[in-house]
C-alpha cells in the first residue's frame, strides 16, 4: 500500500483531505466569471496549470493554455508521466518552489468549476451485474433476468455527448411520451418517474483505428470521473424496444468536475469479480483493471437534510472499463480523444448498495423512506442527488469530488 | 413547377446533368493531395468557394477558408439564402462574372472529394414503415411485426460519429461476437452477414437547447447525402438486446460527398404518409416536409458488372426529418450544428423497392439473382454497393452523386 506523499500546501496531508499530493486530479476552474483555465486541486486550493505553463514554470506545448483537457490527453502517455512528476516535484514537501508557486493557488472556495473536457462521444454500458439482474428480474422475472449475451458482451450504447454537464448544474424535468401499460395510447407530458444512475465514467485519452486488446484499451483511459446517467424510466419503457434507450437518456448526464487520473488509482486496482461463463479470449483481463473506489449517493430534500440512500464499490463491475473499451473497437470503431465510457450502474449485492431509484423502490412499488421521514419512489422537483466516491489507502484518501446535480420542475414546451 | 436555372458553365445546362443551377450543392474537394477546400458542383465543375472567399468576390467572414462547412452552417438561414442567391447571380447565364470565374472552375475528374461537414453526434432512425415491417415480420411473425410504439414515435438510436466516412472510403468487414441459435456460445470471427442499409441523412445547421417544434426543426436543416449505414446482421441479432444494435453499426457509415441543401429540394417537398394513427400534437407535421427523391442501389462484384439491386424513394419514409428532428429534442438534448440524422432505411412496398440485403435476401434465404448470374445473400469480399438519388424537375434534375464503398476482407485482429 503506497503512503501519503506529503505537501508543502498542509491542507493537502490530512487524512480526511481527498486532495492530496497522491491525487492530483485535472480539472477545469474560473474566478469571478474570468476564463477557464486548466487547474489541478491540492488540499483546499486549486493550482493554476495555465499560469504555470505561462510562467514557463512546466511546459507542454500551451495545452494548459486552454480551459479543457483534451489536448493535453492528446499528448500520450510520456507527458502524462512527466507533468504528474513535475507536479510532485513542485508540491511535495520541502520543494524549493514552494515560496514562488503560492501566487499560483486558488482557494478551492473562489473557484468555479467547469466540464474538465470536451466529450467527444459517449457511450454507456451496462455492464453492473447486481443492476442487470435487479433491472431484468423486474422486466422479464428471475428466471430470465440476464439476458442471453450478459455474461459474453460489456453490452453498450452510444448515448449523447451533447448533454453531458459537469456537477451542479440544475437538471429539468424532462417531457416526453408515456404510456402506461393500461393506457390505450401514449401521452405527451414531463416524465413521473425521473432517475439516476450511479456510475464512474472513463475517459479516452489516446485516439485508436482499428480493434485494439484489452491490455492497450487499458493504457489508452486517461482517468475517471463520477458520472450520474439520469433516466426518465417511464420514457424509457415505451421508447426502448427495439433499438434501445433514447429520450429516456438524452435529458443529462453529470459527470464530476475533477479527472481521477489513471495513476493516481493505480495503487487501488483489483480484479473483476470470478466469471460465471468464460470470456472469447479478446475480452481476458491480462491484469487487474478494476479499482477500488467506495462511492455513496445522497438525495437531499428542499429542506436541506441529506439521506444516503445508497453506498456501493465500482469493484462491483463485471466488466473494466478497459474490456468496455476494447469491445467497443471490435468492429473497427474509430476511438477519439474525448470519448466517454459510463461503466454502467454500480449496484452491490444488498438493497442498501443499489445505484438507482429503480432498483431501490424495486420499481416504485418499495418507497425509501428519507431520514427526515418523508418517502421516495422518484426524483421529485428540487430535489438534489449528490454521488460521491472515494479510494482510501493507509493513510490517505484519493477523493472523487462531488457529482450533484438538482431536479427542477418540468418547462411548458412549444 | 420550377424550371432550369440556365449557367454560362454550359454542362450544366443538360437534362442529365445531376448538378445544375437549381442544384448547387456544397462539399469538400482538393486537387493533387493539395489543402480540402469548400466548393460547389456546377455542371462537370467544381466552383472554388475557398479562392472566391479569398478573392473577396464573396464574404462569409471566412467560413469557407476552411475545409469544412460547420462553419458556414453556424451563420444561419440568413446567410444559408444569400450564399444560395450570390452563386445563382455569379453563375446565371449571361452573368457579367462569366469571364472572371472561369479560373475557379476545377474540373470535377480532377477533384477529390472529402467529408464535406464534420460530424459532430449521428443518430439513426427507423421511420421507414416497409423496412420496419419486413424486418418485423422476419424476426416476430407477421402479426407482431410493428413494435407497438413505432406508430407513435419516429424510433431512433445514437450511432457513432466516429465512424462515418465519405463515399469511396473501402471498408473493411469487421469481426465481432457471433452467435447462431443453435450454438451454445458465441464466436468470436468476421461477420458473415454484412449488409447496406440505404438512408437518406439530414444534416442539422442550426443548434437548439431545449425542445423545439416540428416547424422549427425544418428550418435548422441544412441539407441532405445519402446515407448508407452498413450493417452486420449477425453481430447485431447477438448483441442487440436489451440495448439496441451497437458494434454492428460501428464499422462505418457512408454518406455522399455533396450537401444537397433544402433550398435546392423545396420544389420536391411532399407530405409523409398517411398516418395509420393519430400522432401525438407536438409530431404533426405543419406542412410537407419530405421530398421526393428517386434512389437506387447498385451492386457492383470484382467483375465489374453493376446489378440494380433495389429502387425506392425517400417519400417512403412514415416520419420526415424534421418530425425526427424535433422528437430528439423532446427532453431537452441539446442539438448542435454539424449532427447528422439517418432516415432510418428507406424500402417500398414491393420487393424491388427494399432497402436492405436483409429484406430484398429475406434474411439470406431467398438469394438474390445477379445481372452476370452470381447470387448474394449478404455481401461479399470486394463487392462495391453504389447508393445514389435524385429529385427530378420537368427539365432538370438535382442530383445526389454517389454513395460507394467497397467492402474489403477482414483483417487480423490483435
Amino acid at each position: 500500500m503506497t503512503r501519503l506523499l506529503r505537501s508543502w500546501v498542509e491542507s493537502a496531508n490530512s487524512k480526511t483531505c481527498g486532495f492530496p499530493l497522491n491525487n492530483l486530479p485535472y480539472g477545469a476552474f474560473s474566478v469571478d466569471g474570468g476564463p477557464v483555465r486548466c487547474g489541478t486541486a491540492i488540499g483546499d486550493f486549486v493550482l493554476d496549470l495555465h499560469a504555470l505553463e505561462s510562467a514557463r514554470i512546466i511546459n507542454f506545448g500551451g495545452t494548459l493554455l486552454t480551459g479543457a483537457w483534451n489536448g493535453f490527453m492528446a499528448l500520450g502517455r510520456d507527458d502524462w508521466n512527466r507533468l504528474r512528476s513535475e507536479l510532485i516535484s513542485l508540491l511535495k514537501e520541502g520543494a524549493e518552489a514552494a515560496d514562488s508557486l503560492e501566487q499560483y493557488l486558488v482557494p478551492m472556495k473562489n473557484a468555479d468549476l467547469h466540464m474538465p473536457f470536451t466529450v467527444t462521444e459517449f457511450t454507456d454500458f451496462y455492464a453492473g451485474r447486481h443492476h442487470a439482474f435487479n433491472v431484468g428480474t423486474m422486466f422479464r422475472g428471475r428466471e430470465n433476468a440476464l439476458p442471453p449475451n450478459w455474461l459474453h458482451i460489456p453490452i453498450g450504447y452510444n448515448g449523447r455527448a451533447s448533454s453531458v454537464v459537469v456537477s451542479g448544474t440544475p437538471i429539468q424535468r424532462p417531457h416526453g411520451q408515456l404510456k402506461g401499460p393500461d393506457d390505450e395510447a401514449p401521452r405527451f407530458g414531463p416524465s413521473q418517474r425521473f432517475d439516476i444512475e450511479l456510475e464512474i465514467g472513463a475517459i479516452v485519452g489516446q485516439p485508436s483505428e482499428g480493434p485494439i486488446s484489452v491490455a492497450q484499451a487499458f493504457e489508452n483511459i486517461f482517468g475517471y470521473v463520477l458520472l450520474n446517467d439520469w433516466s426518465a424510466r417511464d420514457i424509457q419503457a415505451w421508447e426502448y424496444q427495439p433499438l434501445g434507450p433514447f429520450q429516456s437518456k438524452a435529458t443529462a448526464t453529470t459527470i464530476s468536475p475533477w479527472i481521477i487520473t489513471a495513476a493516481a488509482l493505480e495503487p487501488f486496482r483489483v480484479p473483476t469479480p470470478e466469471r460465471e461463463k468464460p470470456l472469447l479470449p479478446y475480452l481476458a483481463e491480462p491484469a487487474p483493471m478494476l479499482y477500488d473506489i467506495m462511492l455513496e449517493v445522497g438525495l437531499t430534500p428542499e429542506d436541506g437534510q441529506e439521506t444516503i440512500i445508497s453506498q456501493t464499490n465500482y469493484r462491483e463491475m463485471y466488466y473494466s472499463a478497459a474490456q468496455q473499451l476494447a469491445h467497443h473497437t471490435t468492429s473497427g470503431c474509430p476511438m477519439r480523444v474525448g470519448d466517454l465510457l459510463g461503466s454502467g450502474t454500480i449496484s452491490g449485492p444488498e438493497k442498501g448498495n443499489r445505484g438507482s431509484l429503480l432498483e431501490l423502490s424495486w420499481g416504485g412499488k418499495e418507497p425509501l423512506t428519507l431520514d427526515t421521514g418523508g418517502t421516495r419512489c422518484f426524483i421529485e422537483d428540487n430535489d438534489t442527488l449528490t454521488l460521491r466516491g472515494k479510494a482510501a489507502g493507509e493513510d490517505y484518501i484519493i477523493g472523487f469530488g462531488e457529482c450533484a446535480g438538482k431536479i427542477l420542475s418540468a418547462k411548458n414546451v412549444p
